[in-house]
């Protein structure tokens, strides 16, 4: 039996929702409740309302007496039932967090985010060991933009994959139907595995074939590949103009050979900028628009008619879709279930990974890494996940299509 | 027996597809295949390729022998496997099909679509009749803005309505997550149904309560109810002041008290005109933008900080997202399944209605309808559906709610 110190555990949730999040929290309470809980070291569970947020104001909610039939409502329930937050800490607010620990006797903290919430994480657990105040740190994964090192993929990312690939399933039938180019552009702003996750909408794999003989999605951009406007146009009418239409995935965070964002350019300065002094991209239909705008001025013939243009700019319910994968709902659960195991077995603080243990059948398992190997830090989409300048490989396909979940087999005449 | 002519029967997909526009043209088949072609007057099954365009150009496909399980899939498909089209024939243009018609032998003809599509076949059969040549013309009812007279609700609207609560559904919670306000564009331009669906996402029923007592969502916007941005401005600040968050859904038709519409207004000339001088509402995210823009500029404080405001435009995915109303999915196959059956009990021209016979449990039931009757003309959200400036009543609910199938039952902490 580890020496663990006793008090109290207290869970948050940080950064855009997903679909499973609160299948984390409520792993996170099982977890608990089976384990440090029933043996007496945590005497209360409880939840920060908006992410550390809730620790300064003192806003916290009680966890530990919830019946297991309101914690599985919970679970099935998409976005962050705490509430969440935006709030990025550094040096000084993680001494506000610590003060909140030692003011509700926490001895366990858990969080529930991506790599800045990792850092937090990180940061809370070096100022309690410098302050001699004995604290648990442990993070948990989530994020729908697939960014975190160490990750085989990230809870969130496989429910927005699929709500993306059964979109462009039905997005490219009715795009078939009438005709001319329709632009999707997908969340992710460095990291294009949402994006990516558009490829799945095509039955059969592509398998290095030229756009126009693609299955639709017939072009994917990315932001890990250098984009160009006048490659995009070129793209564009070599499908339009065999085919008479053209599907487009494009990531909100396309950017130009300089590494400069596509998005804040079109947006003509009408660009929000945000906490982190990132342009707004989500929630706005801009770079959709600015792209449309593109390729009605590029591809109209001179005296001639505009193609029939339209974007649509994937917003919030794709991260929030009530209608996940079962593989992440599963997974997002395990994570935290696995947090509050490692914190029985006397771990001091660490970060919870998914590893892929076999593809065929797919199978995955839990595993801790070191806080500081995902704290901060973004995975890409890897050179072998990409083809070419627009479209994604059958290794991408093969990694992600266990995740999703089954998609319905459509027909066409 | 009735006295038949004998000969071809063609097909058509017209207007904006549907999730279950296949499922009309499943039923066709399978109810033409029982009776007319089973009694031999129906020779071949012809499908025409983007409606009656094709009929023009001689695109058609053979549906005779088609398998079932064939049919069985395309059913389950979204968008108009046929092709659609967005021509609105006038009658120099009908005399065009009247030809097609006779070059082909085509004694029965069939259009799923809106009140134009309606129209088609009243033109096409009184100009059959006066040519002496026999034409049996009807029409199938095809609609997510469920604007057709005679009918309860029209196929396809149960579908969008589903995709529309469980979008709201999500999207509430992250709203609730991260705070702001949250403005939600939903289709239909003349008729605002699609968006009253909205309040579907309700858990509990509204029953007049003051906007910020409602459940999310808790502005909603209609065409059918005069716009006006200084009430909008006023209705949101009343909503953010006392709860910090906002969830809307506006239809992209709303319009001032002088009926001129909001969009064009906010898009700055920038809107594109399409074939019916309409100016493009849809795969568009300006008029969302432009409403985040008057709500950031005018909530916020003499040298205080912008609320946070994002806007979706809910795009083609909410006509043709794979996940149909299963009531949708079944009427929309009866509605094909009776038109067949009207052309075997020697009907000359008629379209197909839908008429509910119980609420509780509820039941429709197919019926016969003038072309006439349906004809051009457009249905608007009653009176008796709307409440006050700003949401729909309890009778809205209880009309819609029957339609859409089950939805997830969510849980807060």
């Amino acid at each position: 039996m580890p020496d663990l110190p006793s008090g109290n555990a207290v869970i948050g949730q940080s950064g855009g929702p997903t679909a499973v999040i609160n299948q984390s929290l409520a792993g996170l309470v099982e977890g608990l409740k089976a384990g440090l809980a029933a043996s007496g070291q945590v005497k209360r569970i409880l939840g920060m309302r908006h992410g550390v947020r809730g620790l300064l104001k003192d806003d916290l909610v009680e966890l530990t007496g919830i019946s297991t039939a309101q914690l599985e409502a919970i679970a099935r329930t998409p976005s962050a039932a705490l509430g969440s937050t935006r709030d990025k800490p550094d040096a000084a607010y993680c001494d506000k967090i610590l003060a909140g620990c030692l003011k509700n006797d926490i001895r366990y903290f858990f969080y529930i985010g991506g790599n800045d919430s990792a850092d937090t994480c990180r940061i809370v657990s070096e100022k309690a060991a410098a302050a001699g105040y004995e604290l648990r740190c442990f993070h948990v994964p989530k994020t729908i933009d697939n960014d975190l090192l160490e990750n085989d993929h990230t809870p969130g990312f496989p429910s927005a994959a699929r709500y993306v690939a059964l979109a462009l399933m039905g997005d490219a039938l009715d795009n078939a139907s009438l005709g001319g180019i329709k632009i999707n552009v997908i969340m992710g702003r460095n990291a294009g595995f949402l994006t990516a996750a558009a490829a799945l909408a095509r039955g059969a794999l592509s398998k290095g074939a030229a756009p126009a003989d693609r299955a639709a999605p017939h072009l994917i951009y990315l932001p890990e590949v250098p984009f160009s406007t006048e490659a995009f146009l070129a793209d564009v009418e070599a499908v339009y103009s065999k085919l008479g239409r053209c599907q487009i995935a494009v990531s909100e965070g396309i950017r130009d050979e300089t590494g400069a964002e596509i998005g804040p350019k079109l947006m003509r300065g009408k660009g929000e900028v945000d906490a982190h002094g990132n342009v707004q991209l989500s929630g706005s239909g801009a770079l959709g628009d600015g792209l449309a705008d593109l390729v009605k001025t590029g591809l109209t013939p001179k005296g001639g008619k505009a193609p029939r243009v339209r974007a649509d700019t994937f917003g919030y319910i794709q991260r929030c879709w009530p209608g996940p994968s079962p593989v992440d709902a599963n997974e997002a659960r395990d994570v935290g279930r696995f947090a509050a195991e490692l914190a029985a077995k006397g771990e001091t603080h660490a970060t919870v990974i998914i590893k892929r243990v076999s593809d065929a059948p797919y199978a995955s398992a839990c595993a801790r890494a070191d806080l500081s190997a995902v704290a901060r830090l973004s995975r890409h989409v890897p050179e072998a996940f990409i083809a070419g300048t627009n479209d994604v490989s059958d290794a991408f396909d093969a990694y992600c299509r266990p995740l999703v979940g089954d998609l319905p087999t459509l027909a066409r005449l």
